[in-house]
């Protein structure tokens, strides 16, 4: 682990901790390193995600729907995170932001998506650790379709 | 409004106080209490919701999006809250649920329906303020259809 991503400097406020963590979840994915991507969060979080089902318990459970997403990119990942907004507290915290992907399907399609993420934190001893994401796009009322192309 | 809404009871914990603020809108939705459903919002709150659009801001959005979705159904409103859980900490707190819908539309379909809600409230004063929420359904991969009828 890179000794950036440590999130036990003393002189860091919480807030700071969290963003570097986020920070650092946006590059690991733009690296598809999966290890990164799931760095903090807890063994057993909870997460609503994008695609079926309708929740998962586990980091395993992430880390394999990672290992899906990733390996179905042909060539890099532009991965950002926008508008994010950090509130942090006493040991709990959360943030929400809208984010963006742009890359290439193997099977020649290209994805420029934006989501919405929201990620809740427990302060456990002097680290930050993520028990619960919520990432989804959207349907559109007529058609039921997932929204997959609007822009903020 | 209801004294037993009231977030100020200085015996209650703040978990207590968050659950009695949940179980007030569940009881407000089944009534198509708007005031109510959106008692504890804060005005600028920002809402990632089911249905386009990708977010809002205000709760005005939020009023008049509950004032669609009520006027949509023909008799009552069978609304709870599964799965709750809330971590409440010093100023800051998140929930996430499971909520389960079952009505009948004006157009006489019969919606029975789960979808995923995070909430997240920061304590101003003696009142925990709902600054945002992320409600959505997962959509499947292959149709992108938003899944509608996941059971948990």
């Amino acid at each position: 682990m890179d000794a950036p991503r440590s999130t036990t400097a003393s002189t860091e406020t919480d807030g700071a901790q969290i963003r570097r963590l986020i920070d650092g979840w946006a590059k690991s994915i733009r690296a598809k390193d999966i290890d990164g991507s799931v760095f903090g969060y807890a063994p057993d979080v909870l997460t609503f995600d994008l695609v079926n089902p309708l929740q998962n318990v586990g980091v395993d459970a992430v880390r394999r729907r990672l290992e899906d997403w990733f390996s179905s990119f042909d060539g890099p990942i532009d991965f950002e995170n926008h508008d994010l907004k950090i509130t942090a507290g006493d040991g709990i915290a959360f943030s929400h932001s809208l984010n963006h992907v742009r890359a290439t399907t193997k099977q020649g399609q290209e994805i420029d998506m934006f989501w919405r993420a929201t990620a809740c934190f427990r302060k456990l001893g002097e680290h930050w650790t993520v028990t619960h994401t919520h990432a989804s796009v959207p349907f559109d009322m007529e058609s039921s379709q997932a929204s997959l192309d609007l822009k903020p």
